[in-house]
Order: structure tokens, then sequence, then C-alpha cells
């Protein structure tokens, strides 16, 4: 049944690419052995080589050095660890001011998603002071509001690259800048844009980059972290004394060969090709009336299409759309795990009404070209139908 | 090459089961959806169903409730998580003193493995106290010692299930039952012992329980963490809403269906065919001149023969074993990423000498009857040959 299924939910989790398995499978039944130093036994140097090989390749993806990327279990991680990692490095403890002045203030956007947004709040609860900076109505972060929030007390700015769910793409070049003329560390979230859309981290000054394997037809339970060589950092994953001592636990060898076999898969031209899909899907679904894009129009992922209904609920739509086999996602509060209408909808200056009927197209390796007209096609009919029915209002 | 390897660090990782991986490839290639709620679409429905099937699957071989399991990353992460989790719940903040009496006072063992070790380490510069509990020759914590450390503020008893160099069990019912009169909890690392050695938390009073899958022929990067209903944990890896809101992080779900299926591979049948080797390669390797068992004589893991051999530094061993085509392991510190001799052999008494002449073998599934005496006789003729070239002494 599922193999019918048009799937157009590729920012939550995508389909494994066989030739990223294939890469995988030696490393599950041959080259086993944990990862050992020159003077370990031969299994474990084979491991240990083809480990560093996989973090080379993704290093190269961001224009960094391989010591420079750190292996984690995902992306939850990765914003955990560099968050937390820098508020144990440089926030000062109560009472007690560091020579350099810094202190327990950080700056994140309000849309980002949710690693990034909890690990600020568990912050919070340990007493530092977080801004929550606003957004504009494309969900775009005010570059001058930026350098008003930084303080002498702020250590740390955490501005996503791309948006999980209107995938607005920010600045960070011009972010970055700004954190570095004021001497503040920078964090970005990249794990809808890696490696897509392309960051360079000899032109964008940027300290820390979440990645991850998931949402590009690599491995779930592997995902990285960018540190940039002296970057103030406590280790948060406490324990054994991997990834150069910042990172414990026994490194997931099939997930790292898997993450960088599904970095080398992804193309420009592959690029290139959801992006056509995404424009003219977008194309399809703003005929339909009292639709509305969200998100930037040009200004965003290139798989990402993200568009509102007026007078419909998401969970309705995406119902109706599952009955004729397409997989889609909502800004919806019944179809969050949180039951919270999406707060990236909210943040961009939309009502509740705006995010419950907010549906998430997103494209992946996969998906052919007919795909676009045949959910416009059935999203079409759903949403007149639903609109029939719909105690909302009338078109 | 590595095929003809006779692998025997199966304490350190273990070769992929086929069985594992076959179960585990619908979910990268057909069910490869985000698990959703019954809200959400069929794909995510059926990853859903399939994810909440190895939760139970696992919890059963604990004798757990399902909802008392959570999938981590590792065991790595779920010392972490229930160490730091702990203490977050019930660690009064300096003058704050907490109605329950509760303080700031961690009991562990001095023979902890190293996320347990580092992560009492970590709490200790936030201001923590750690008891670090000796053991006796074998390994063994005093259940007096215990008793009489547990104070007014004491929050957390973590000791091990079984030691990951020696193999030694502790006695996880008496201490767990210590822990409940005191009122107290009780975390135990069961990475090198689960499922082979049993431990029911129906019987054991237990309220946190780390347990891996890589050890049992199961996938690298996914572990889990037993927590009883009721015990106090504050929420580790910030994000999304997952686990039951324990952990965030996307599921990694066909690392926890390979998790389940390797924990159902597991049989007391095969259990008390390591052990059997393991017997007959300690009584073998007994034989050899100046040899001395680390770890209890009977109350070990099964499938774990720890030796040390004077005379002998553990990495020249393994380097010539290696050569041999045997793969073991060594507390020796240039083996380890530590650079430390093994804290598991001084903390029980032994001297550098003993840790550096130590080497472990640990059997697992793909091992041989005959592995035994080839291992032997190799490990005998390499120690004959060292010992003659030996600075450190003739035997």
């Amino acid at each position: 049944m599922f193999g019918e299924f048009v799937y157009l939910d590729n920012a939550a989790a995508t389909r494994l690419d066989e030739r990223v398995l294939g890469a995988m499978t030696p490393y599950f039944l041959e080259t086993y052995a944990v990862a050992t130093s020159q003077f370990g036994y031969s299994p474990g140097i084979e491991a240990k080589d083809a480990l560093e090989e996989a973090r080379s390749t993704i290093a190269r993806a961001l224009s960094a050095k391989p010591e420079e990327f750190i292996f984690t279990s995902g992306s939850t991680e990765s914003s955990n660890m560099a968050l937390k990692g820098v508020a144990m490095a440089l926030g000062a403890r109560s009472g007690d001011r560091r020579p350099s002045g810094k202190g327990k203030h950080i700056i994140i956007s309000k849309i980002e998603d949710f690693p990034v947004l909890y690990s600020a709040r568990a912050l919070e609860k340990q007493g530092f002071r977080v801004t929550y900076l606003d957004v504009d109505e494309y969900g775009r972060v005010n570059l001058d509001q930026l350098r008003q929030a930084i303080t002498p007390e702020t250590i740390l700015v955490s501005i996503q690259t791309a948006n999980q769910e209107i995938g607005t793409l920010q600045d960070v070049a011009a972010i970055g800048a700004i954190c570095r003329e004021q001497g503040v560390l920078f964090h970005t979230d990249a794990t809808h844009s890696f490696p897509r859309v392309l960051l360079d981290v000899r032109e964008v000054p940027v300290d820390l980059v979440t990645v991850t394997a998931h949402l590009i037809h690599g491995p779930k339970g592997i995902g990285g972290l960018y540190v940039r060589k002296g970057t103030p950092l406590v280790k948060w994953m406490d324990g054994g004394f991997q990834e150069f001592n910042l990172r414990a636990g026994e490194e997931n060898i099939p997930g790292a060969i898997g993450f960088a076999t599904a970095v080398k898969l992804v193309t420009p031209e592959e690029t290139a090709r959801l992006q056509d899909m995404r424009d003219r899907l977008i194309e399809r679904l703003l005929q339909i009336p009292h639709s509305r894009l969200n998100g930037h129009p040009t200004l965003r992922l290139p798989h990402n299409a993200n568009v509102s209904f007026r007078f419909v609920e998401g969970e309705s739509i995406l119902l109706h759309l599952d009955m004729r086999g397409f997989a889609v996602s909502t800004g919806s509060a019944c179809f969050s795990r949180s039951l919270e209408a999406s707060h990236v909808i909210l943040g961009i200056g939309g009502n509740h009404e705006r995010a419950h009927g907010s549906v998430r197209f997103t494209f992946g390796r996969f998906n052919k070209p007919e795909d676009v007209d045949a959910v416009a096609d059935a999203i079409s009919e759903v949403i007149a139908a639903l609109r029939e029915i719909s105690p909302l209002g009338k078109e």
C-alpha cells in the first residue's frame, strides 16, 4: 500500500537511497569493529579510516576541515550540544563575571525548530536570558533588530539557515558578520538546507552548524555539528573520548558512511529538479481561491512549498489526501505532537486559522514531475469538498 | 582479510546479524515515514505501530511496561540522561533545600564505565558531591559501604550490572533493595549484560536501566533507558515531543526495529554456548605461567574472559595477535583513547603492570568452539616470545 503513495513530506523523513544502504552494508557485516587508534588491531584501524573518510566528505560539503566536524545522533543532539555546550563554556555563573565580560544572554529567532527553541528554554530555567527575535511576514530576521539585541552579556546567537515549515532562508552571511563584529558566537541550524543550499564556512562567519542525514535520503540516527576551531564548547555528551573528545559514545560507523554517501548523492542538478516541481506546485496551489503562500516567494528552500487555505483545517486536508494516497504535513495543532498551532505561522503574523489551514509539501529524490499535478488536482478537489461542508465559512 | 579474523572483542562492537539487517531494511526503504499520531497519514501510523511493537519487545525483556522504555542513541546517551536528568530533577540548587530533604549527592562505583563516570564528574563541576565506592578484589561493591555512604542528601546511586572490562556482576537486587529502603533512586548500566543476564524490574527495585543494541549483534546508534513510572527525571535532550516527551529527536525506527530483533535473537541456549567457550578459554589461559584471572571467577558475564599476564604489555600481545588474525582488547594505556591504564584493574587493587598486561576476550554469536584453542595456542606462543625479549623480567 505504502509503495503507491505519493510521498511529499520529505522535510519530516526521507526514503533511504539504496545506494546509501549499499554503502553501509559492509560496515554492518564486515568492518563492524570499533574504530581504534594506530595502536589497535587492523579491523579497528580499517573502521577508523572509513570513519575519517566519511568525516572528510561531509566537512568538504561545508568547506570545513575534517577535524571541525563532529558526528552526533542527529540534529536534535547537535543543537542541544551547541547551545548547551556554549552556555556551559561561556555562561558566567551568577555573581561570577568572567574577565571576557561574557554572561548569560542568548539570542534566537521566534521560529526556530524545537531543538533550538527548547534548548534555549531549558537554559532559561537555568538562569540564562533569551531574546526571541521577531521575524517579518516572510519569516526573515531583521538585521538591525539583531544588532540592537546584542549586549555585552550576549554569548551566542542561534538562527536557522532555513525554516522547517515555511522554508524561508535567512541571510546567514550577514547575521554571521554582525556576530563576528560584536564578538558573539553564531550557531545555525542547517538541518533543512544542508547540503542543498550552499553554506561555505570560509565565507560565512559561523561557528557552529547543525546538520543531519535523514532528510537527504541518508539514515536516521546520525547527524553532525560543525565546530569552528577554537570555539569554546564544553562537552555535553560525557563518557568516552571519541570525536576529538567533544562527543562521547561508540561511533556509529555505518551511520557515518551512510551520511557521507547521502551527501555525495545530492547534486545541484537534482536540487534544480526539485525546485522546478516546487515552483510548478506553488503556481497551481495559488490558483485555488483563498490560498496564500507561507514563507518567502524566492528566498526559500528549493524543495519546500507551504500554502494556507482558508475555511479548511489542515488535518482534514491531510486525512483526505491520505485516503487518496498522498502524504503531506500541516501546521495544524492536532497533527502536531505539541498539540499547539504552528509557532512558525503565528511567528510570521499568521493567526490560528492560517496555521490550521496550512499545508506543507516537501519534495525529495523519489518524486516524479507528474506528482505535482496529481497532488494539485487532489488538493483542489479536497478543498472544494471540505469548503462545501465547512462551518468556518464559504468561498 | 577481515573475514578470516577471529574476532574476540564483542564487548566493544559486534557484527550485525543478517536477520537484524533483514528486519531493518523495510524501514529503510518502505516504511520510512516519521511516526505520527492517529491523526497523521497512514505511512506514519504504520511507522508508529512498528516503533511501539519494537518498544514492547525490548520492555518485555526487562519485564517492564512499554511506556517505561525510552529509545536513545545508545548507552552513553542513556547514562547521561539518567544521571543528569535525575540531578536536574532532584538536585537542590545551592541554598535551596527541597521539602523532600533531597540534595546534591550521588554515589557510583569506582569501576563504572566512562558514560557514568564522566557524567558524575561533570555533575561534580556543577556542584554535586560524588562518592566513588571502592570495590573488592573481584570488582564487587560492598553493601555495607554502600549503606553507610547514603546520606539524607543522596539522590541517586548508579552501579553497573556488569563491568565492561572484567565482566564482574554486581548484586543489583541487593543494591536496589538498599536504595529503595533509603528512598534513593537507583540506576544501573546494563550495557554489557542486557539481555544475556536476566534483569527483571518487577523483582529488582531499580528505577533506571541503561541498555544498548550494538553489543548483541544489533545496530550501532540505538540504545535505551528503562524509566520506572514516576521516576523524577528532567528531559535532557530537548526539542520535539517524542518518547513520551522524555527524549527529543526524530525516532530512529530502523534502529528500534533492529534493536528489538537483536533482543529476540538472544537465547539462553546461545548464552550457554558462549559461556562454555569462556570457561574453556579461562582454563587454558590460566595454564600460562604468571597469568591471573581479572574479575570474579563465577559471578561474571557469560561471554567475558579477562586475564593479566606478567612481564608483557597488553598492546604487544594485541599487535602480535592481530598479525596472527585475532582481535582482542587490553586495559593497557596505549590502546585506550584516554591514554591511561584501566581504572577498572587499578580499582580492583591491581597495579599499572597488571593493567598493562591485561587482555580481554569477549565472545559473540559468530565465534566457533575451535576459536578457543586457536586463540589460546596463539597467545601462549606470543607471550612466550614476548617474555623472551621482555625487559620487564623473565619467567
